[in-house]
Order: C-alpha cells, then structure tokens, then sequence
C-alpha cells in the first residue's frame, strides 16, 4: 500500500477531527478542553508515552524503544479571536473564536500520524515524537516554553508544516535557510512641547520630528542594511494633534520590522533607539521607544529542507523552492536547538472555496490538503530511517 | 468733563449691557435675539438712522447730516459654541453657547458710544455711523456680507477694537502695518494603495509620503517666502493607519497658514497644490488637497494707527507698539476697503481674574477695560474732528 | 545760500578726491597711503583736532571746543582686492585692487564734509567728529577696534550713509530698527567613513547625512524662529567625492547665515552645531562646525532714523522707506555705542553708467550722488542745532 | 596523470605567458598586439579551426568535429588605463597602462586550455571553443559584439572564470543565480536659477532640492524595491557652488546602481526619472536625467554552477558558496544566451604578495592560482563529456 493510499484513506477521519476542533476553537494559552480532546485522543493509543503539560500547556506522545535515530513532528492547536463568518455546517460555535489559520488541520493531521504510525510500529527502526503545541499565535509563544521544559530531550531532529490557501492543494513549498521571518514590533512616542500653531518658535513641534523620523527610516533601511540582507521597516500607524491650529504635545509611530538574521535585527533594534532619541533630541525633544523582538526567523537546516524536497518527490506531490515569507512562526525555537525543517503545504482550492487568506472571517481550506500534509510526514519519517511502512491499516 | 469721566460715568451701563449678552450668547449666524435687542436699544435714539438686515445680519446706525468727515466704529456681537463653566452671577444661561471672546464688550461699549455720541450731537462736524456686525467667528464672516451691502457707502474711515486678556487693563497696543494675520486651513489627503507591512513595493505607503510633505513643506517657508515677509505653515493633525503591521490606503494632515500678505497667501496656496500634488506622485500615489482661505490680514493704515497712538496719549492711557498677531480677525475686510485702523485694548486683571485665555471655557474679562474701549473711540473721532465733547450727559 | 548750492559748488572737489582716490586703491587693514592722504588733508585745517591711529588704523578730527551736542559722521576708506575692469581716465592704478564698493566715494565726501564745516566753524553751537575708518570689507572690520580705542569718548551721535548703485541718484532710503543683517558664515564638514558604492552598510555615507542636515536646517528656520523674526540659511556650496562608485569620506557644506537680532543669530549658532552633531551621530559619523560670527545686524535707533527722513525732506531729496538689507557693514559698532543711523544715498544712474552691482570688476556711480550725500549730512547737523549753515565758502 | 598535475606541469608556460602580456598591456578597445599575439599562439596548433576579428576585436578558437556536446571556455584579454606601481621584473612596459585585473593570467590559462584539450583532441567526444574576448573592462565591452557576431553559433555551454586576490589560492568560489550584479551609472543635474544666498524666495535653491532627491532616493531603495530584492543606490559625488554666499544656478549628483534582476533596474531606472523630474519641479527647477545601464547582471544557471562545485570536489580543489558580488561582468551576455556558469579562483597569498585590490597601481597575483584554474576548466569538460584527460602531454 501506497503512503497516499494510506493518507487517502485516513482523510475521512482527519476531516472529521478537524471539523470537531473547527467548531470548539480556543484562543491562545487558553486551549484547556482542546488540550483534553487531544490528550483523550492520544491515550487511545497503549504503548504510547505521554508527557503531559509541557511547557505549561502542551502534549508530547512518543512511539518506540530508547534507539535513535529520533524524529519529532509537531503541530501547534491554538486559534483566533476572530468572528468566524463562514456559512458551513462546521462553523465555530464559539462567539469571536474562530480557527481562522488552520491549526484544526495541523492538529488533525498529527493525530493521523500518530495513527499510522502506532498501526506501524512495529517497523520503527527508532522513535517517533509527537509535539502538540500551544499557543503559536500570541507572544512569547508556546514553542519557548515546551523547549525549555526539554521537549527536545532526546530528539534527533523535528518537522513542521503550515497549511497554505494562497497555494493550491497538491504543492509543497520550501527553501533551505531563511524560511520565515522575524517579525518586531516597535512604538515610538515623541515627546515634544505643545503650543499655538502661529507659534512654533516657542512649541516644539513632535509632528516635524516624527516626518523627519519616518523618512530617516528608510534611509536607514537602505544604507545601513546590507543590500544582501533582506529588511522591511514599516510604520503601519502615526496619530498626532486634534486640532488643525494646535501644535500637539506628542505624536505616536507604530510599526513592524522584519528581518532574517539575528544580528539585522539587534541592529536595527539599536538604531532605532538611537535614530529616535537623536532625531528627537535635535529639535529639543524627546523619543520613548518601545521594541519587542519577534519570534526568531525560521531558517531551515540544509539537510532537512533537501529531505522535505525528496519527501514530495517521492510521495509524488509537486514541489516548488519557496521565496522567504515575511510572515512570523515560533517553530524557529525548535530548530534553533535541533536539525529541522518547515514546509508549506497548500491548501488552496479555486474549484471549492472563495480565496480568503488566513486570519480572514471568511478563511476556510481545503480538508484535501490532508492528504498531502499526512503523506509528507509519512515519507519524510521513511526518509529519516526511523519506520518502514510495510504495514498501515488504520485503527480508528 | 474729560472724556475718561463721560467712560467712567456710564461704565455700569456698559456692565449691565455687557452681563445681559453674556448671559445670552448666541453663536454665529444664529445671532436673532441679539439682534433684535441692539436693534431695540438703538431704537431709543430718535435721530438716529437705522439701516436694518445689512448683509443680512448686520446693523448700521448713523448721527449726523450728510456732510464729512463720516468716521465708522465697529463691533462684532457674535458668540461661540462652547460650554461656560465659569461660577459667576452673569454666566451663559444657554448650554454650550458662552461669548468666550469679549464681543458682548465691544458692542457693549459701541452701545455707549451711540449714547455718547447721541447726547453730544449737537457739535458734530460731520457723521459717525456704527456697525453692528455679526459672525465674526466663523468663516466667511458677516463683514464682507455687511461690505458687500454697501455698509461703507459714503463712510470715510473706519474704526475697530478688540479687548484682550493677556494684555493689562489700561494698555492699548497696536502698529501700522500689518497688525492681525491672515489664517487660512488645509487639508491633505495622500491616496495611496494599502498592503501587507512586509510587502511595501505592492504598496504605495502614504505615510512615507505624508513625512516626506510635511518636512518638505517647511523647507517651502524656509526658501520660498522671503526672509522679510512673515509666515508660518503648522500641520496640527496627523492620521493615518489602524494596525502595526498593515501599511494604510491613506493618510490626513490638516493644518493651518497665517500669512499677512496675499501674494505670499496665494504663493503658498499654489505651492501647496504643486508639492502635495508632485510628491505624491513621485510615489506612485495622488493627493486631495483643500485650501480654504480665511480672512485677509487685517494691515493698519499708517496715518489711522498714528489716530489711535495719539488717542491713546490724548484720553491718557498707556500704549505700546504691538506685534503683528497671527491669530484672524474680519475687520480687514472693512480697512481693505476704507482707510482705518483696529486696535487692542487691555482687559486682563491679575488681582481679579484667572488668566484664561480668549476661547477658554473660563474665560472672563476685566470690565473696567470697556473705559478704556469708550475713551478710546471718543478721542479718535475728536482726532478726527467730527466731534467736540463739550457736552456728553448719559441719557440711559 | 542753500545747503545744495554749497554741496553743489564743493562737488568738482569731491569728485576730484573721489578719483584720486580710486586710482590708489589698498585692501582693508592695508590701507598705508590712503590713511597718508587723508591724515595730510586734514593737516590743511589749523583748528581741527586730529586723534592718529585710532584702534589701528583710523582717524579722528574734531571742530569745536567741549560743549554739546556732539555729533560724528563716520565714512570708510578701504578697497577690494577686485581687478578694475572699467575702461574709464580714473580706472585703479594697482593690479587686482579696486574700489569697488564707493568707500572712495564715502572719504570724499567726508573730507568735503570736513571743509563745510570748517569753513562755517564760528557757527557752531557743538563739535561735530569725523570719523575715517580703515577695513570695512574684511572681518572683523576696523569699527571695533576704533570703538574700542576711544572713538566715541565724548560723541553723543553717530551717523553714517553708503552710496548705492541699485537706487537713482537722487534717492534716500533707510528705516527706524532693522537696516542691515548679520551676515553669519558656516562650514561643516560631515566625517563618514568611506567605501565601495556597493556596500553602503560597512561605510557610513556622508552624503546621505549632508542631505538630512540641509533638508533640517531649512526646517528648523521655518520651525525654531518666530515667523515675525527675519532669518535666512543658505548653503552656497556642497562638496562630496570624486568618483561616482566609491563611498567618500567626507561632506562639506559652506553657507552663510543672515538674521537681524543678536538672540535669533545666537540661537540660530547653537542649532547648527547640536544638529550637525546629532544628524551625524545618528549614522554614527561625526560633525566639524565652523561657525563665524559677521558683524552684527545695523540697528538704526527710532529718532535719528527720524532725523535722516527729515534731513532728506529738508534738503529737498527724495525719500523712500526701506527694506532691510541682508548685506553687511560694521558701522553697526557705532550705533550698538551710540544713538544714530545709517542710511543708502542712490547713486544709480542708467543714463550715464551701466548697471553693475557692487563688488562688479565693471562697478562704477554717479559721482553726482556725493551732492546727495554731502547735503545730508550737513542737513543732519543743522537739525541736530550743533551748526547753522550761514556761510560755507570753500577753502580748497 | 592527474588533472593537477597536468595543470602544474604547464604552470611554468602559463606564467612566462602572463609576464608576457603584463609587460605589454593594452587599453579596452585598444588590444592590437594583444590580439596579434593571441592569435600567433593559436596558429602553432594545426587542426584548431580559427575565426578571426569576431565582434570587432575578439578570436574563436574551436576544436572538434561538428558533434556534440560543444562547450566554450571564455577569458578576457584587456587591461587598464593605471599606472604600475609595482616593483616587479614583469611590470608594464607600458606607460599609464596595466594589467591591474588580472586578464593577463585569464587569457594565459586559457591558452593553457587550448594547448591541454589540443593535445588530448583524440579523446574528444565533441567540440571545445575557446573565447579570446576584448574590451571587458569599457561598456558595452566585447562580450555583446561577439555574442551578436554570431560566436555562439553551436554551442551548448560557456563557461569563465576570474582569478580573485581577495580570496587564497586554493578556494574556488561561486552560486546557482545571481552571482555578479549589474552597475548602472546616473548623473543628475538640477538646473534651478542662482541668486543671493540672502534672497532664497528669488532663487530657486538647486541645493535643496538634491538634498531631497538624494534623500528620497534612499527610501525609494527602502520602500519600492522587494525585501527580497537586492538593490543599492549610491550617490559617491555631488558638486554645487563656488562661493558659500551665492545661491547657485545647477547641482549635480553622480551614482552607481547595483540590482540583479532585470525588472528591477527597469524599475529603478524609471523611477530615477520621475523622482528627479518631480522634485526638481516641486520647487520650480528641472532635472537632466542621465542614465546609463550597465552590464547585465551575472546569473549562473543552476546545473552549471552545481557543476563547477562538482569539478571543484573531482579536482581536490576547496570550494565555498559565494555571496552575490555587486561589482559588474560582461560574461553576463554569453550565459544570457546558452547554459552557462562563472566562477572566481583564489589567487590571493598573504605570504608572497602584499594585498592590493583589483585595480589598484600595485595589484598583483599569486601565480600559483592558474594551476587552479586551469584544473578547473579541464574538469568541468571532463564532467561535462566533451573529453577524457587520458594522455595531456605538453606542446609547447
């Protein structure tokens, strides 16, 4: 039997959990009754090892004897407090929560593999964990905290997958090295000195200093960047003033910076203290500047990312070499500490669904795409050595 | 009998009349009730011609016979839309409509001129008319309506005051030249084209742009208006984007010009056009722009602010060269027609008052000033020789 | 006799020493013969008190015994090192010095003014002081030192005129306040670090921060002074690099500053060295300021402004309020001292002379001017009743 | 017999050949003898099939019969318009002229190559084409004469390669894609109207507005290009005014940029003139807009550069992925046509040479690195079939 023939049939459960979860979504770090589901699920299975509130909120379930070589898949299971919009029999019954990212399906996707591969276990050449994890889309994230907790202990390396709309089902995509950016957040409040707007001599006037701010900025981006290096800075917000004839006290920038490598950022971090506070200072102002650090970027292992491309080779799914997206994910914190990989995996349909992109009301997928995300997890752990798939039938 | 005695003689009168608007303002162009009650007071004069309804809210009355000098006095008698929170027996009775500017004072005092004037008719020289004006809070103001009707038709020169709280009670200032500035209003509007904070080249960032206008247009004052004109270009409001991390469709700035010449009015004007318009489009983006040009600047004749010097050292009360002031006042449309000159008369008073400033909710005034206010105008038109003061009985 | 029939007799005189004078041009603080001459020409007056090396290099005579008023004319008498372009009898004598600036025309007048009076001494009511003074051109002038000197010891007022080639002979302008700038220079150098074009991150570009300093500076005249004060910054002169693919090192900006009060220039002196710091450090270069101090701005006092009108109108020459003027001219350390003006005397004619501004290696005036010139200073003294014009021969 | 040690064996005659042409450069465009030598060389081989002045100044070398595979090796044979500063037995001969890039060692190991594949032809499997390229160091360079000259004309791959002192001896270096980027040159020239630096509303400042535009230009880099993308716009000189009192009539701005996509300098390219066009217009002035492209930029094709890594691996040379290189390569225009890579060969040596760049009056390089490179080259046509390394016994 072939991997996607086992995929194809284990779909109908894979749509059926996610269906469950898209209906009983929670919002991050609180994700105590999808926690249960999971854990129920989990315990199912005999001979699995469970390590319970990892981290503070996450699962870990581990297949096999004490060899290596060790392979770690996860899924994180949180959602958004978005109002779910769509007109679907599996809508979210919870007012303002809504699995608008696809987490349901990721979740989905890994209790299949813990199916299969529990059916299977008894061709492991090593072991196979399972990592369900909470909260990815809140700061500071559930992935630090499993890590801390020593989630990895033990572990030779992990994969990961995003499900993606904005690709059709039946792609794979990834590249090696920078995946994923590192998205910051930065507000900036000039303190100037109010006054009447005849007056600017005797005002300091925060509106020309946050301008000047704004355009230095992009300078900045452009000259102390290296242009091999990739950098956004983006001011998304500015308000100042009420009035058209008063020069106001304050004015307030907020914005995103995103970038691959940890020392852009630092940098950029550093100047953006200095830019602000010299460029307030200069006018006789002042700047408070305030910066938190995204995830880091997800940069993919070499290796890894070439065993994802032969993974869709072999499961015969398309493949495409991924650009960096700008977008921010905490499964950088496993493979910062371990060999590893991410993929996306499309889940766009143009034939089914209207194209709403993630985080939209109206965001839905393609439960299909399962059967890829399945089939690579399943290669990829072929790949790896650690099971042969001579056997497959599903329990469940 | 001085004429500093007749002002002080009839100061309660002009308190009373005062107190009676103050506790009935009504805002601009709504001024009815006020109207009808100048209309009744004048009506008290037997002699005196009424022209009703001038500009259509306006009231000019007239003593004297055909011949000249005919020398013109104005008040405005408008109030404004703002909630009195003074504790004082003679507080605004209407919600949020207060006389927050002192003109229930100047028609006060022009009331008492009337009845100066009245009772003194008989040594005329020529006539002296009195304009009631209405609306000189808001835009387009009831002066040019009032000039447009032919108020200044056979008048000679015209006269104005303002009082003023940040000056002492018993100072008058003013200066030939340009004396109150012109304030014109913008509002720009940068369309540009909204996007994802980590893709700004499918954007067109209007905050960028927005910085780049404003620190541009200061270079425009810097290098565009001669160093020996005035003029001041202050953006008070800036808005522009919801999210950190989403780059906006558009941004606002609105703002304020004050200029005293209408060449540099109507440079700036065009300038404002041209660089908002460029700038935009050197991005790829467009710009709305509204330009409303308020009042002219109100520019002294030389020879009437010499009258006004000279009343002031005449009735005996201190004078000092003004400052240009970069606030907005519609006399200008009254002196660009006739000669004529406005002046400030001190109505601060630490010892009595708070200072709030003239469109404060607490605003007050020191009534005592309204001596100086009818001294002054009793000493110009003697100046102007339409009038000896031999005789100046109160009739009211 | 009229004043300008005496003016008018001594003219051929005038116009004599004028031209001497400009054959034998010296540059300022090298004025060795030029004093010679002077000091001989007023050895010719047995009576006249003559004070040698005044401060260095200046002269002072004196009429009259010790009573008051005491009245000085001040004229200066050095040349620019300009080569003579003219083709005309007078033409300089000395290779690459000229008169180009008519402070030729100034001594003449002065010595001739010498000879009016002195020959109408036994009128006088007071002294009246003439002062020649050396190096006018060249910072930091020779006023001061003469001031310093003494000059002034007992003087009351100082007067003083320049002869102005863009005003008609025939002409007399000035104003109460503000006659002439501060002419402030500047030079700063932005010190980057160089590099390859193409990697602008491991230079620092000091070409993008001398565009963010001019940009700044221009918004800081339009921001940080008072809209009523009269301020210009001018960058004249930008130098960076030699080839277009290589980071330079360095920036330069040369440019002059021209303001009319001590606290605007002093104000103006301390922002160009906090903002060329700070816009520096920002991208982590550093800023030599230069800043030199010109003379301060010539400041007429109000009444003797008074006295050159009326002088004009006295003398029968016509008078024009003027503009200030953003040139320079050290006769400002006179009146800092003393009461006393400075006024333009034209000295343009289009039909005799073609139209070259001062400072022009074709610069030439109509000689006819020092009529207007003489007679204004002998009006001046009538009116300051320190003589009476009842005989005025000439002795030369 | 390895490869290696072929390529040692002829080290001796590829130096003598080098010293040669060191000592007898000749500028771009100006390779007469060069040329002369070059093709006297080829012509001692009997069977080598010669085309002579192929795009005006280049030679094509081929051996083979008309089978295929037909793969082209390229070099360079021009030098530069540099003075040798070197203390050298082997320096130029030539005054103010250089091989300071190091084509000299290119051109003699390709003659090396020719000699190698001559005397092993009986092992080819196809063809070899040998390019002697002139002029790659003056746009547009030699390279799209010969590739529009029909050179091409046959064969499958092309391959070329730099010997680079800033990498060792021994380190091959290169990457699929973008390896060499493409240099534009821009000049700007802002035509505003001069006048006294104290009468800038006269004016129309240039200086301002280039400071704006160089301003404006960095966030164009910032804001317009991709993050993706790489991009740099340099400004290495501006020149404006002469004197720091005069505002000037003109400002001129000269600048490189580097970009290795097609459509991005398209973009910028566009952008360049509509910035300068508004900007200037904005305040009344104009721009000349000069705007030459550059070279393409270098971008490997994949199979081919992994092939270079392979030939590196097979030869027991050390190889790294390069970073892109933002200098500029006329080779570009081959591998625009056919399958083709480039690559750069150490030749760099702390121990014997001092370390001078490219183009700089004392470059030089270790000779040694030809061995390198010329291994390279007979490794890649052994990979790539074209011929087996059986017997390569020397000619010459």
């Amino acid at each position: 039997m072939e991997i996607k023939e086992i995929a194809e049939a284990i779909l109908p459960k894979m749509i059926e959990t996610r269906r469950y979860m898209h209906m009983h979504p929670e919002v991050s770090f609180h994700e105590k009754e999808t926690y249960k589901y999971i854990l129920e699920r989990l315990r199912e299975y005999p001979d699995l090892s469970i390590k319970e509130n990892v981290g503070g909120g996450g699962l870990l379930a581990t297949i096999g004897n004490e060899s290596h070589p060790h392979i770690a898949v996860r899924a994180d299971f949180d959602a958004l407090p978005i109002q779910d919009e769509k007109d679907v029999p599996y809508k979210s019954t919870v007012d303002g929560v809504m699995h608008a990212c696809g987490h349901d399906a990721h979740t989905s996707t890994l209790l299949a593999l813990v199916d299969t591969v529990y059916n299977n276990r008894h061709n492991l050449n090593g072991r196979v964990s399972f990592l369900f994890q909470f909260a990815e889309e809140v700061q500071p994230g559930g992935a630090i905290s499993m890590v801390r907790d020593g989630v990895l202990d033990g572990i030779d390396k992990v994969y990961g997958q995003h499900y993606w709309s904005q690709y059709p089902t039946g792609l794979i995509k990834t590249k090696p090295g920078p995946l994923v950016a590192s998205p910051d957040y930065f507000e900036i409040t000039i303190q100037g000195k109010g006054g009447h707007a005849a007056h600017p001599h005797d005002a300091v006037d925060p509106i020309v200093i946050v301008s000047e701010l704004i355009t230095s900025l992009q300078a900045t981006v452009a000259r102390q960047v290296s242009p091999l290096d990739n950098a956004v800075v983006t001011v998304g917000k500015v308000r100042s003033g009420d009035a058209f004839n008063v020069i106001p006290d304050t004015a307030t920038i907020t914005g995103t910076v995103r970038t691959f490598k940890q020392e852009t950022k630092q940098m950029i971090h550093d100047i953006f203290h200095r830019e602000a506070t010299l460029t307030a200072e200069k006018r006789g102002a002042t700047a408070d500047v305030l910066y938190n650090f995204g995830y880091p970027a997800v940069i993919n292992h070499e290796a890894e990312a070439e065993v994802i491309r032969q993974a869709a080779d072999g499961a015969g799914i398309e493949f495409e070499e991924s650009k960096p997206l700008m977008i921010g994910e905490d499964f950088s914190y496993f493979i910062n500490e371990r060999p590893g990989a991410f993929f996306f995996t499309g889940s766009g349909n143009h034939e089914k669904l209207s194209d709403f992109v993630h985080h939209h009301p109206k965001f839905d997928m393609d439960e299909d795409a399962m059967v890829s995300g399945l089939s690579m997890f399943m290669k990829i752990l072929e790949i790896e050595q650690v099971i042969e798939w001579k056997q497959a039938s599903l329990k469940n």
